[in-house]
């Protein structure tokens, strides 16, 4: 029982008791919030984890919005802002809206990755970094980040206005951690506080490094901005604008240039005005650059939050844990990405563009249909990254043509062959595991002769589902084509040395384009032996063909194929001559680019190619075979994707059901022409058959 | 300024409040301890987030060692226990001991794997189930685990008697958190309470499933036992034993068997024991059973912590989120294990077996030597998951033999064709990554010919590392041989269809073993074409010999790695003969089980072969070649391993350095005997020369 007859005394007592507790929370919040700055400057969080009961601000409402913004321009920094998109998906249980500030590749190869990524609860907006060059491009610079490691200075204004809060992350990070908790450390911030930064991991800013390091000036080590916790309402309303022009052209009058980008210049104006940053717990940005002091911080912790790889070494530092963070590095760089599609339960969301009438279109999937593995795998949409590695697009030239194929990972030994036989560009689909790209990436590194080549455009498309999507990976190298023609072509063949040239002329000289709608034929051959010497002619091919080293392709398992060619009449032809579609047709065809596209309903093997020639046909495109072209297919083991169906008797029927579907959509588009194609498409199909 | 005074009253008035507060928080907790059983039973946590601070207590300290048990038996089980683990290691922050309860078959294999994975602070104890079995055989029991599932009763007497608490898990788990989080529920057992458990998420035990449906006794809804924990020291002081004993053979009287196995028996002793349960949040075993309710908590719950596939249909289950919970377990199934070898910082523990001493033989590896590489990959430790699919023994028979290769995912396709010409037992190493060992296993349930087959072993080395270990998998393979004889072959060879019944009688006849120490030379020849009708007899391979579809093996290009074999003679050989060793000989042989493993520091590619050839003829072995025996190479397209390196002069610098460090083995081993392999040795090695 409460004593009664001392109400107000013990009120007062309460209250005051209450208020010696917050007050002591707030002041044990003061010094973990400083520990950065007071005492030693490296040590990690007090406690065992930062996530313990104690003065920890709980994590943001279940379903709020948090907003990241990041810089990414060419080739290789978007493959890295996809690691580390994947770490942040994998450990965030809240809704994203991703801020992309991007040159005109990134921006290519991103948007198309999230578009077809389809991660639910994740917005993404883009931002032209080529717009905001001239706002940073006066400040010299010798950071190898460039100019785009001084746009984050710029995104206060650069971010819509009504946008109040931003995660701010360099592209070499590493999630280990959910981002919530790092959201949640807004609450921290003082009423003027607006940057949220951890301790810069290195002796850098203390200026002795070496004689005469001269360092930007900065609190203390100053502080690293490869995380950032950005208050912008507070950054426009203070002017944030003019202060950091102001404070970077005063140094810049004493020194050269930064040599950090953005980060020496948030920390001149920090040492002008310390008010405005929250030192973060250092677990938040662990520093793994050349000189680190990261140690004292991740000793301490059993908890890492983030990695950051600010060395220019990047996982090839030095370091001696290097091998325990390289381990999460790598968890997200090999990691599925399809697995990261799956959606936040009770947060409410708007869908991916497209997802919706995705998911009803598989929910009215007959699961006991036999073809049911066909019907989910034409409906998959594959994760898409294009220009995978670097890329220089070939100049304009209107005769020219990229040769297109695809692949996966068991044809990678046929790059070097290609490459040497292909000297112009090309476009190629790679059909990979997440894993498997690393991989391809590795390879390519390691041989010099696909290293040398820019005119290679690598499209890597995410395996999912168990049936190969032949014309799916071909309609993505056909999209990513920049030439006026393309040579549709397969991964298994190696053109004649000369096909490159002799197609552009073929094509100048036959004035294609503005006055013929035609599809250029390039003669199939094939040997059976591994090794072969190429013919170096039309001539030295016909001996190798009399000798019995070489035939024409499929000419004992399916010479209809490939017949209407009209092999003899090649043998004497000194000019293009025309030739008639007949059922089974699939030749090699040099097209325009607009050509029509491969119909992707036909997954696995079987149909893909006849279906697309007799589509040229019905388009009226007329097939001219060119008398010095060939091209020779070299034998190899059957695909492992390959092998699971050409024995299944199901698998015969579910193509005899795709080829019906196909017919009705060519009468529904050429209507009674389309009548000449019935009997072909109502034949059965035999595993021996072509493609 | 506090008002003087009145200490007194201020005294007791804060102690008062103190006491409320406490007050306050036990009766929350007590209210979110019964959660799951008042009111809606299986409502999610009330809050967003458990580790939102709130009564949550503490982590455990940061070294503490936490105890798991599993029960697992077969080859099956234990594939799914290492997905278990793997979901547990990449979360966990604690050292852990696991204390598995194996027959000979899962011991036999986690033994291996875990002696091989080498994590750092986790050590692993087994327990005999077959020791066990009388303990529990005597309980009818309908459900698929078994007697197995039942063990589960007799941990508190099967693990020491000094363990006081433990976590136990069924082998279908997959954690989505912290272990540690779980451990630290143990600390809201009230002094009586001994099991802590999840509610069941279906109304099995409401018993109104189906008409006479009577499932065993229970509170409410009952609990699952997929996940527990065990105060064991309580239970063995209450009597447990005893207790659960009693409480069986009393319900047997009237029900006829455990539906559900130990789950039943401990819902009956909980029944009438009730305070021995202490229920635990419901995101701590989200069962995704066939009726599951479990959506109610975890459509609340944003942070989902254990998964339990508790359906016999497991991951096929039908449920509209189970793609979302796949997409946990495909992440831990595919997962690079090797990556969970990271140590935890700041908790000292015995690093594993072995390690320490292969840490400093690492670190003195010098970066800057050209053969770095080679030095790392001898010196790296292969997680090795023997007999990865079920498996029968061959009955032990004394001249029996075993086929012995090594393949990597690239050869999969000769597995069916190799079945075909082996009816015998085989040993094969397959070098993988994690990934690749699901692909393979889809590959194998897909393969009506392989599926069949329970005499081929099939031994996943995880790869690592940049060149292909190729002597290291040939020795896993020879090691897992369980017949007197093996053939050591290569995965791109077809033996003669009569070669395993021919070798055994060859082996009787000749009295190998007791009389003679030989090894007995397989003939090889090749072909080079991909279609190839395979010869049913000599006659036959020698027509197609002289026709010029086959030819010698490597007769092209290094004639001399088989020469010695003598084809002339062996075309009208009718007994077997004796040919003596000469340089560079690489036959195919076969030779007792217990013949000298290959040299591992033979990585990559070249001199593998011969050099282990080279010690069967130190050892004195009798090269015999066997007339009628014979062996063909097919052709493909060079693995993406040595294409890497054919070409490189650096690696043939280091295979000549490994060559010499060889022949000094030889000679201290050997001694003058051995410097007739000096010159062998030092010729230098040709891209195109043996294996």
């Amino acid at each position: 029982m409460l004593p009664r007859g001392r109400p107000r005394a013990l009120g007062a007592a309460a209250l005051l008791l209450l208020l010696l507790l917050l007050g002591f929370l707030l002041f044990d919040w003061r010094l973990r919030g400083a520990a950065a700055l007071d005492g030693d400057p490296l040590a990690g969080p007090r406690d065992r984890n930062p996530s313990d009961c104690g003065p920890q601000p709980p994590l943001p409402p279940k379903c709020e919005l948090l907003h990241v913004a990041i810089v990414c321009a060419g080739h290789n920094s978007s493959r890295d802002v996809i690691t580390l998109v994947k770490s942040m998906l994998f450990y965030r249980k809240n809704p994203l809206h991703l801020h992309l500030v991007t040159d005109a590749v990134a921006r290519n190869i991103l948007e198309m990755l999230f578009h077809t990524w389809m991660v639910p609860a994740v917005r993404v907006s883009f931002y032209n970094a080529d717009e905001l060059k001239p706002q940073v491009s006066w400040i010299p610079n010798k950071h190898y980040s460039g100019l785009y490691g001084l746009m984050k200075l710029v995104l206060p204004s650069t971010l819509p206005a009504e946008l109040a809060r931003v995660i701010v992350l360099d592209t070499d990070i590493t999630f280990a951690s959910d981002i919530a908790e790092l959201w949640a450390l807004f609450a921290h911030f003082s009423d003027m506080q607006a940057i949220g930064l951890v301790e810069n991991q290195s002796d850098w800013y203390l200026g002795n490094l070496w004689k005469n390091h001269r360092p930007w000036p900065a609190l203390g080590r100053g502080f690293n901005t490869g995380v950032i916790l950005l208050r912008l309402d507070r950054l426009r309303h203070a002017g944030w604008e003019q202060m950091w022009r102001l404070t970077a052209r005063q140094e810049l009058l004493t020194l050269p240039a930064t040599s950090l980008a953005d980060q020496d210049i948030f920390n001149a104006v920090i040492k002008e005005h310390p008010g405005l940053v929250q030192p973060l717990p250092c677990v938040w940005n662990v520093q793994l650059s050349d000189h680190t002091l990261a140690e004292r911080c991740y000793s301490e912790a059993s908890d890492l939050k983030v990695i950051h790889w600010n060395s220019p070494k990047k996982l090839r530092v030095k370091n001696k844990h290097v091998e325990f963070f390289r381990n999460f590095y790598l968890t997200f760089l090999a990691y599925d990405g399809n697995l990261l599609r799956r959606g936040l339960f009770g947060c409410p969301s708007q869908p991916p563009s497209g997802a919706e009438q995705l998911q009803q279109a598989l929910a009215q999937l007959d699961e006991e249909d036999p073809c049911f593995e066909f019907r989910q795998q034409q409906l998959t949409v594959h994760r898409v990254h294009i220009t995978f590695l670097p890329h220089e697009p070939p100049p304009s030239r209107p005769h020219d043509v990229t040769l297109v194929a695809q692949l996966s990972m068991d044809r990678l030994q046929m790059l070097e062959a290609l490459c040497r036989h292909w000297p112009g560009p090309m476009s190629l689909a790679l059909y990979l595991t997440d894993a498997e790209a690393q991989q391809f990436l590795r390879f390519v590194e390691a041989s010099p002769v696909l290293a040398a080549r820019q005119d290679v455009a690598y499209h890597v498309v995410y395996r999912e589902g168990p049936l190969y999507p032949v014309n799916q990976l071909r309609n993505v190298a056909l999209a990513q084509a920049l030439t006026p023609y393309v040579f549709l072509s397969d991964i298994d063949f190696l053109p004649a040395y000369s096909l490159y040239d002799y197609l552009r002329a073929s094509i100048e000289q036959l004035g294609l384009g503005s006055r013929r709608k035609a599809a250029l034929v390039v003669p199939a051959f094939e040997t059976l032996h591994y090794r072969f010497s190429f013919p170096r002619s039309k001539v030295e091919l016909l001996a190798l063909l009399d000798a019995g080293a070489l035939y024409t392709f499929r000419y004992h398992e399916w010479p209809r194929g490939h017949a209407p060619t009209d092999y003899a009449r090649w043998r004497e032809a000194q000019a293009p001559y025309s030739v008639q579609w007949v059922a089974d047709y699939e030749p090699y065809v040099v097209v325009p680019r607009d050509c029509p596209r491969y119909d992707p309903r036909f997954v696995g093997f079987g149909w893909n190619k006849v279906a697309h020639i007799m589509e040229l046909d019905a388009q009226e495109f007329e097939f001219l075979v060119l008398p010095e072209a060939f091209t020779i297919h070299l034998p190899h083991a059957p695909s492992l994707d390959i092998s699971h169906f050409r024995s299944s008797p199901t698998y015969r029927g579910c193509l005899q059901a795709l080829k019906d579907e196909f017919h009705q959509d060519l009468s529904r588009h050429y209507g009674a022409a389309a009548l000449k194609y019935l009997p072909a498409l109502q034949q059965p199909w035999s595993p021996a058959r072509g493609s």
